[in-house]
């Protein structure tokens, strides 16, 4: 059967990627390396992301702030591991004119005495005006949140995924005591959980990093990791409880309610434009882009479909008025969001541009329907040619069950894979073949939690330990295949983006 | 009598605006050179505009894109006024990456081939990109906007007139002939006048800047102009009709219907984060911010003045009750936000930290106003100690009006002033006069269009020609003051921020 993307997920599956992105039209490489445009559909997809989470952040006290994208040199250094983690991939800006040389070439003028560097994440900045900001534990807890971009440079990028420019949502909070820090991290985790789950409809574990993959000056970083097509994890989402790291670095200090000097505790947390990138590759399939409704910037299309001139104005005036009906429905928070479209082209390519847009629901409405009074409805999570046709009146009752059961099945569908990919594996061998000859994906695997074993193994088959997680099922004890040792928990092994 | 904010605007205008912002925590000063960080309530006001301006924008077809915040230097150079421009205030990246020198410090390593600038504003990186995405007459009107930061490395620098970061919108089209380009500049004009006028209460003047303050490559340059309380003005907004010259440096090409290729019409407008400094300079008084209803982070504040300890929960409830009655009733598109200050402060003390942050309402509640089912209501456009006590249903009725009325007054009192200060001056000592002896103002004033007595006011007064207005009324002919010959219409001269 012929797909509307080529090639399949099957055939080769990180070129499908690309072409459901160009398919979509949701974002381009652009010339600054590394770096990507994203296109109206693309951003729409972020605007949906951003206003939804940041009701959920703010919901829970945070306030939104914006400091400077520029940090001095200097600050980065304060923290040991910050430095060694973000030094080796950052812009550094040095000069703050450019001029032209002696052949007419324009070049970098007027150096800085300082170099700034473009924000690889605010920890720094931050943390020096918490230093003045906080005095008491009256200033305590600080609840601080920013939409931004920031800057890694990165040597091998991918859209969405990784991208040396990238815009996110970072949070920063101190608190007076190691236990109030340490539940804010969770629970921030737990929202971005639910988010991803509830929104994007994208199953994820909640889990701990190993010490070799925690962000750099943290006590423990806690992710959500989801499972993709290819089989593969994406860390969607980090949560970093920083003790008083930072709090030293910066000399956070605060008065407590006893009048004794402490260091305050600190938490940082971010999710960015690769949620975008996991939302295609969770749902999407070989006819394009498949959008959880929640998230869709439209929710429906209206096709009219004109065969006479005679029947435009009757058709035209059914879809307006069949359109206008429509966006009076409220959903999850929105109105509905519709469009007419009423290009000149031919029926079928204009229906499949909406397949590749992955809009949930496309309405054709020719003359038939519109004597009858009816409706012909596709749904994208069906194949193209299934469609049903209704009275408009029953559709308008049952848009928004039918909304709520393609966003529900595209969460169990995904469920379900994740389920059937994820594999307890009790020894060593069955561990390797997994990896090589079999499918892959998710190993529940014990570990004595020794590092070495962690690098042999990422070494010997790019795996690395996605998480600890944090569900009850996984803190069993048993025995590490690798080492014969002791195991307090099983772990999550995977490859991953 | 003592005000809230030392110095007042009598006593020294600049230092009394720094204090304003400092006693309202809206934004402080950054150790990074010439950037500002946007505190919670700065921000809260950013995020009002943004949301309005947004939806306005989005109502006349616009969608909204990301691009790279690195420009290729060799980009900049492509159109020759815009490389004078930009050049000399730009952010230079050169490096990416920051590694230890043999004494140990951080420097900069691995240089880039060619330098990137951080974008002083995107017109050479989305030429670009047009360039690609347009083809045929069929993909015009090309209609996009982004929110971004952006960098312009300015020498003099006031939080949220002019830093070195700036947050701002941007808009870029492009249009198949000239005229719908032009229509496109005006259109946006009168929106950001609109919402000027009606959102932030401020009046300006709508005009077109005159060849030496037009934008670097631009045909025309509209704008708008506001006038603070210190009678000078301030450019709060521009849209720019680039006519083919983005296009040509970029080819920016297009088959029109007949088949023939022809190079496309673009503009470009924004709005900044100066809004927010003209929206303090307008309004503002010597007892601190001033906010315009429609905009203000919180509409109301609750303040429970309890006494004794016997009244707390019975004053705490009747507040609860108040709070929640008030959040029911939507305002321009906007739940009322209600805040309860329960804070343990003195009253004077919170009340007084209110007026500084320029919230419209303050309710105070204590035993008798709960006995009484009443609430003392304080309006921020009035005296302090003016209030009036009123029936809680009387208030809850009222609440729209009187807020409307707010907005409204904050309108007209600023419209009263800028008429009052704009003075239509025919000769060239009464015109020497007003600007050294006089209060300064707007000069409405003939001129000739010469660049040199442009050139030799600014240098004589520091005064610019801030627009050749659009309306009926500036659009007389006359004599030029300073030159004797024939003028085609007034022009406003003031000084600037």
């Amino acid at each position: 059967m012929k797909t509307a993307i080529s090639p399949t997920r099957v055939e080769n599956y990180p070129e499908w990627y690309q072409q459901i992105i160009r398919a979509a039209d949701l974002a381009e490489v652009s010339p600054v390396r590394g770096c990507m445009t994203i296109k109206p559909w693309g951003y729409a997809l972020w605007e949906n992301i951003q206003r939804e989470l940041d009701a959920q952040i703010k919901a829970l006290g945070h306030k939104n702030v914006y400091f400077p994208m520029l940090i001095p040199a200097s600050f980065l250094a304060k923290e040991a591991e910050h430095v060694e983690g973000f030094a080796k991939e950052c812009a550094v800006v040095t000069h703050t004119r450019m001029v032209r040389d002696e052949t007419g070439k324009m070049v970098p003028g007027s150096p800085l005495e300082e170099p700034y560097i473009i924000r690889p994440t605010s920890e720094t900045i931050i943390g020096e005006a918490y230093s003045r900001w906080i005095q008491s534990y009256r200033d305590l807890p600080l609840l601080l949140n920013q939409w931004a971009n920031v800057m890694r440079w990165e040597m091998r990028t991918r859209m969405f995924l990784r991208t040396s420019e990238f815009l996110w949502q970072e949070g920063h909070t101190a608190h007076a005591n190691a236990t109030e820090a340490h539940a804010e991290a969770t629970t921030i985790l737990n929202l971005y959980a639910n988010f991803a789950e509830n929104w994007l409809a994208m199953p994820v574990i909640r889990g701990e990093k190993t010490a070799s993959e925690r962000f750099p000056g943290a006590v423990n970083t806690y992710c959500i990791e989801a499972m993709m097509q290819d089989r593969k994890a994406l860390q969607a989402g980090t949560s970093h409880y920083l003790g008083q790291n930072f709090a030293r670095a910066f000399n956070i200090k605060f008065l407590n309610a006893s009048g004794v000097e402490e260091l305050a505790y600190t938490t940082s947390w971010g999710v960015t434009t690769r949620l975008i990138g996991g939302l295609i590759m969770t749902h999407s399939d070989d006819d394009g882009l498949v959008l959880p409704p929640k998230l869709a910037p439209t929710h429906i299309v209206i096709l009219p479909i004109i065969h006479k001139a005679e029947q435009r104005s009757a058709i035209m005036e059914y879809c307006d008025k069949l359109a206008h009906q429509l966006r009076a429905i409220h959903w999850h928070g929105r109105k509905l969001e519709v469009e007419i479209d009423s290009r000149e082209l031919g029926g079928g390519e204009k229906a499949w541009s909406w397949v590749k847009k992955g809009v949930p629901l496309r309405l054709e409405i020719g003359g038939r329907e519109c004597e009858a009074g009816n409706v012909s409805v596709s749904r994208r999570d069906k194949t193209y040619r299934e469609r049903s046709t209704v009275p408009i009146d029953a559709l308008l009752a049952d848009v928004p069950q039918i909304l709520d059961a393609m966003q529900t099945g595209l969460h169990t569908r995904a469920r379900d894979f994740q389920t059937t990919h994820t594999v307890e594996i009790n020894n060593q061998t069955d561990f390797y073949d997994f990896f090589t000859n079999g499918d892959g994906g998710f190993a529940s695997t014990h570990w004595n939690g020794d590092a070495k074993i962690e690098a042999k193994i990422k070494a010997d088959l790019n795996v690395t330990i996605r998480c600890l997680p944090l569900t009850e099922d996984a803190h069993v004890r048993g025995t590490c295949p690798f080492s014969g040792e002791h195991s307090a928990q099983r772990v999550i092994f995977a490859k991953a983006y």
